[in-house]
């Protein structure tokens, strides 16, 4: 099974609007077949094993990371290629979260006389998919709020200093992360001082995910490189309503520029939660927010937050006048926190990753 | 090695003014022989480990956390004893940081036709003693600063919540640190707040460190539970020598309770190089410092702290208000940040223990 996590991470934000799903066919021990579902249109991920495996996948183990599809969609049901192809066991990460197909694709297995275990490394396979089973539950997308830290958590210096916080294998894991998400978001705050690319930047190279400015006053200028962008995604720059139109033309004249606006709030600010039920209704499932800290206090405050991913130095900045990871009022009490589960430490080089999930469609 | 190290661990807190030491005597590749230092004044790690062994000693190895001692002190030299017993090799995790004895002993083990090898696991060896060699070198402890943090880099929310960031496994993995130190430290500000105890408590029961109080203005209150305490160990408290007689002699009277004197800085705070050489002379190798922010900032700017300790608890409190590990003005550049070494992670359960270095006599 982790083999065939490891096939599906393959996919990682290229699969939209379907999850990334991998599958192996093992026989007497030994993998015979490998397969992962590259993006929506191509055949499923249970195909490319079953093909791989060819003549051998007769009375053979198959270990898939989601539950085999049992309905007709763009391609066969996996289920009924599982059993042609005469697999004896199926192991499955876990069960479709669709509540209308759920169990479906292992009752048909049981039924053809296929032997069915469910839950395998249920944990992690159900993390990969957390932004499909957001999208699908809530109809937005999974924000993974993401940022560098110094061990007194500090992203800046009291100057605002702050490249680099990391090293730079930590650096080229986040450009990593990035090729595996839809879109990528910052405030406008981040977009004027720091202007970024948000570009994937790999050999071999990755994806670019959709850039994303929230920017209310609609104060990105037009030398801006998320606007001069060489990138084949478009840049997103969403403001609110009452924005200028005139301000919205000038942008909006650029190749690859979209200007949405979406409802205000009382403040005058893009209303985040109507932004990410847009976001979702485009098909976008994962949204990697790269700051600043006005822009994380607000996802803060208004709940949607489903992941964090902390990029930690070790460093100390020393005095409370550095940035921080956020801005603005905290909670009062330690119950009011925000509590991440399934705490996770990755070693990067000097460096140490911290990841955990809010998003209760994410592992217990 | 790591079982020598274990051992050596055993008796943390316990040695000063020797550093902790263990060794192991290996036969056949079966452990015949475990010892270690328990205290000064009792044989060293070598003696125990050899006594355990008796006969099986002969043509064995031996594995001692640091370089077996050479010359008389108030116990007759390992490096006889190995010799004695006739042990054919003997694999050491670092030479005596003492530039006057240094390699005297692995001389003369290899003089007597005993093969010796340095650097098993020197860094876990080197960073064992630190404290010792710290003191070694300098005169003045090692100075590990402790704290729970979450996640944002908060100490406790902006009302001054702080009970608990971290799980009860984080806070009984503080009391063992407890136990393996000379000495633990706060300011004044978390005396007065907290009113902790600081003492070490453990089933089953661990020894109490020393407590130190550094209190500029002696605004400890008789109440305090530092002052009215159940334990073996005293409590120091250190204030500048300006500070009213009146207030000394009343704190004076407690049993138990000493009041200190250094010298003032410029602001009329206890100058802390000056206190740190002041437990030197006291054989005072390793201090806790459980905060608060202000004495934390001093001894950062100061350039005191060589080791720090945070446990992470998975929790993000949000907005820049919080408390934070230091107060007052940090770095204008990154350049400038205190670099750590040597960074480890320990995972307790759902919390993470982030160690670093920042002492050039810890492991690079």
């Amino acid at each position: 099974m982790q083999i065939a996590l490891d096939l599906a991470r393959k996919a990682l934000g290229r699969t939209t609007p379907n999850p990334p799903v991998g599958a192996v066919i093992v026989r007497d021990g030994q993998v015979v077949g490998r397969g992962f579902h590259p993006k929506a249109g191509e055949p499923h991920a249970e195909v490319f094993a079953l093909r791989d495996a060819a003549d051998q996948a007769r009375g053979a183990d198959a270990y898939v990371t989601l539950e085999p599809c049992s309905h007709h969609g763009r391609t066969p049901p996996c289920c009924e290629a599982l059993i042609a192809a005469g697999v004896s066991r199926v192991f499955v990460g876990l069960i479709d979260p669709n509540p209308q197909v759920s169990g479906q694709g292992v009752e048909r297995l049981r039924a053809a006389g296929v032997e069915v275990e469910v839950g395998v490394l249920e944990t992690q396979c159900r993390r990969l998919i957390a932004p499909f089973i957001k999208h699908m539950i809530s109809g937005r997308p999974l924000f993974i709020l993401k940022s560098a830290l110094t061990l007194d958590g500090r992203t800046a210096t009291r100057t605002g200093h702050s490249q680099w916080i990391t090293s730079a294998r930590s650096r080229e894991h986040v450009h990593r992360l990035r090729d595996q998400v839809d879109a990528i978001m910052v405030g406008s705050g981040t977009a004027l001082r720091d202007n970024p690319r948000l570009t994937t930047r790999l050999t071999p190279p990755g994806h670019d995910p959709i850039r994303i400015v929230v920017d209310s006053r609609l104060q990105l200028p037009e030398t801006s490189h998320l606007i001069n962008h060489q990138s084949a995604s478009p840049t997103w720059v969403v403001t609110v309503a009452q924005a200028d139109p005139a301000k919205i033309k000038a942008l909006q004249v650029h190749a690859g520029v979209e200007v949405m606006t979406v409802a205000a709030t009382s403040a005058g600010q893009v209303d985040l939660p109507a932004l990410a039920d847009m976001l979702g209704q485009r098909d976008i499932q994962s949204v990697l927010v790269e700051g600043g800290s006005v822009l994380n206090q607000s996802l803060f405050s208004a709940g949607l937050i489903d992941r964090v991913m902390v990029y930690m130095a070790p460093k100390l900045l020393g005095g409370n006048d550095g940035f921080g990871l956020f801005t603005g009022q905290g909670v009062d009490h330690l119950d009011d926190a925000l509590q991440l589960r399934d705490f996770r430490v990755t070693c990067l080089g000097d460096d140490v990753l911290l990841e955990g999930e809010v998003c209760s469609c994410s592992p217990d």
